[in-house]
């Protein structure tokens, strides 16, 4: 090597030894230094460029580390055989991924992924953020337990029995982020030849997963009051995955005597369970809500699921299970060494939020603002006096319309888009999604929507829908 | 049913319907009322109870949605078959499962899974914390991406290019909570048939996810630079997954040659594809970090992976890996489904605190920290003048120790125990522990104990590994 070409800069950010470690990487790298080449000893080495030995030693030391270099007891060091290595090029180019944006084609949206955002106690939040890293510090650091924070756990235990008649103590609980991150621990948890009955139609991100992961899934009907046990596919199936409580999308809720059925199906034979989706029981607009069906269970057969996903929102990823205590066991051996998968602060804040009462009062006052704007919407609905059939009860974020105008799913959703309103089909839960787009079957979610877009939206649809025909 | 019996407490706080409805509920339970009873019209009802008709119909509804009763058209309200029903107890029991708690026989814990908890940037952190919940109020409800917030992708994407040379744009990052589950996410996205090549030993969580997800996995061996090419299992595994960057637990780091030859080992078919867990790569501290193995990549071959549990703190949950395009193609096609599972305010204040210079100035300051008390830690050792080799680099926030003093992994983790520290074998981290225990290497993470205790603590462990043989 030409000592000669090397030019260091004193002043630049760079530091000398950084400026000869790459100086010495790119002649190796262009073969100006080759296979076995001697470098300089430090000594002569500082001794020309007028640094330190250990400037020297600390880039020579880099080039070994990264291979370039070996050196050789009692002889210096010497040039690694380096294989042809590519250059490094930083490309800017984007993938061609279609991000969702804010679709301007559209005034009125009955997304059913959506909550209210006015009322949302950010306030509340944000005086509890600050109050958990204020007061909590170094707790904030230390890993929850496997399952979630205790506290946490011990405030949604008490809020489910209380408000669910869930049955259950705070051990039973997993704290994990979000309905599909539960159902994909349920698939680790149980055996691999587990065959799982899936409402039909039903929510489509469990049949995702299940699928994603190759689990074996059969379809089960469903009836106004749920998952039909009339089904043949039930005794095929051992784990019955549903949201008795208000059936997404058909909205039934399922009575006494079939809960009751289900849990005796359940009790037919060890590897039996039952997965309930408890969704969005929050919101039931007349009479009490439901009990689960988890609290009619003693014979740890069911595993309850639910979010705060409709009860909050859905981007405090914050869900949970309670696992039967056989289950539960069997969790602990096989996977407690996933730490749980939501941040410390997100937890300590939730618990806060719960224990001190304020989410209660929370879904109070959501009741009510989801409420008015149901009726709103039936109100609007009816009054068109067309033929509309409203599906389901006075539960949950969204309806479900029969529109009998002759027109199928396809035809109800592209011309209400052109009437700039979004609604959506229910095709897309069914596991047989090509029958389904013939039937005339919408789904408004209100949530997000004000009374007044709800009124607006309806005409719209009025026009788009029965124009032609009225 | 008599209606004579029936008390309703206008005083309670329990309103009159749900009196009633539990009043009937009960009823039936108990068989005071029968299959197909005859239930008292909504007018008698309300007249002899001397509550409104609408007090009565929530009752009535209230049951039937529970399945306990039913309406007949213009005949009335009966009472269905409803089948025995358990009686509801809320068990209270706790489960004898041992939650960790501080151990009081301990007081010094060489900790590998903590970092420095005295210089968290809480003050920092709770600022922004603030604003983002102040300034992006409704943005907070919006989901984020699928594959993670895009602001907070593209500052990743920024310090992975700058810091450790990786060549990618913020579309193909993927956000997630932890390496387990981005592990879990790759074995969701890969073909079936994977096989995949862990280093034996290594991060014993990724093993342990591979096999719940019961994945062919087969160990190959770990020399002082990584991942063994010799290893025979290398040709029959078609996924590699290594930390090249600074070997876990055994510290080496893989030189420019063995990363290039396991480029072109991956480039040799075109299911191969090497997993690069980038885990502690932050901290170096001698000479400039090693550039990625993915910077070296120009093939669509590497995944690479990394978190912040070291670099701010494992609570906060958050962790990101890298896809090659014809992977991430993959992953929006298969699992887009999926919603980024980190709530949407940690996102939001972590893109602040990175791309504000924050996360930067956090890293040199804990850099120069972390230095110093490796300095210390290995000062202390070489003092003793013990047979004792300290394995591995300069790098990370644990060191390898083989203390030659005939003990095995067992004896020196027990004395040490009775000279109350806490240290750490490796066993774990091999496939075929039985064996290692019987290997004299201890582990020690130094990040969270401060100077004074690494130095009492050695003294200590120079008690209980070298009194006798002194």
């Amino acid at each position: 090597m030409n000592m000669m070409t090397i030019i260091l800069d004193t002043k630049s950010k760079t530091p000398i030894y950084r400026q000869l470690y790459a100086y010495i990487k790119n002649e190796i790298q262009i073969n100006n230094l080759i296979y076995n080449q001697k470098l300089p000893s430090k000594r002569k080495f500082s001794e020309y460029l007028g640094v330190s030995q250990n400037t020297i030693m600390t880039a020579y030391t880099q080039l070994m580390e990264e291979g370039y270099i070996s050196s050789k007891e009692k002889k210096g060091f010497f040039v690694c055989k380096a294989e042809n290595l590519e250059k490094f090029e930083f490309k800017n180019d984007k993938l061609n991924i279609a991000i969702p944006l804010k679709d301007e084609t559209i005034d009125y949206n009955f997304s059913i992924n959506t909550v209210e955002h006015n009322s949302f106690p950010f306030s509340i939040l944000r005086k509890m953020y600050k109050e958990v890293i204020d007061e909590e510090d170094k707790t904030l650091l230390q890993i929850s337990e496997v399952q979630g924070l205790e506290e946490l756990r011990v405030s949604i235990s008490a809020y489910l029995h209380d408000s669910r008649g869930v049955n259950c103590t705070a051990n039973q609980i997993i704290i994990s982020s979000g309905i599909e991150y539960l159902v994909q621990l349920i698939i680790l948890l149980l055996k691999k030849n587990t065959v799982f009955g899936l409402e039909n139609p039903g929510y489509e991100k469990s049949r995702y997963i299940l699928e994603a992961n190759l689990s074996n899934i059969l379809p089960i009907q469903v009836d106004s009051e749920g998952m039909s046990l009339g089904d043949e596919n039930i005794n095929k199936a051992n784990v019955l995955f549903l949201s008795p409580s208000h059936q997404f999308p058909t909205g039934g809720i399922m009575p006494i005597n079939r809960r009751i059925q289900l849990i005796n199906w359940a009790n037919n034979a060890e590897n039996r369970y039952i997965i309930e989706d408890d969704y969005d029981s929050e919101f039931k607009y007349s009479g009490k809500p439901i009990p689960s069906l988890q609290g009619l269970d003693t014979n740890n057969k069911v595993i309850y699921i639910g979010s705060f996903s409709k009860s909050l929102s859905p981007t405090i990823r914050i869900s949970y299970m309670v696992l039967p205590k056989n289950l539960l066991k069997e969790y602990i051996e096989k996977l407690s060494f996933l730490v749980c998968s939501v941040p410390m602060i997100e937890q300590k804040v939730l618990h806060r939020y719960i224990s001190e009462g304020y989410f209660e009062r929370h879904l109070n006052k959501m009741r009510k603002i989801y409420r008015s704007k149901y009726e709103i919407l039936v109100h609007c609905i009816n009054e068109l006096n067309r033929n509309i059939e409203i599906k389901g009860t006075d539960a949950g974020l969204n309806i479900l319309l029969k529109i009998n105008n002759g027109m199928t799913e396809e035809d109800l959703i592209k011309s209400a888009l052109q009437n700039r309103v979004k609604v959506y089909g229910i095709s897309t839960y069914y596991f047989d999604q090509s029958n389904c787009k013939k039937l005339p079957n919408i789904l408004l979610g209100y949530a997000s929507m004000s009374e007044y877009e709800i009124k607006e939206a309806i005409k719209c649809l009025d026009k788009a829908w029965f124009h032609n025909v009225s």
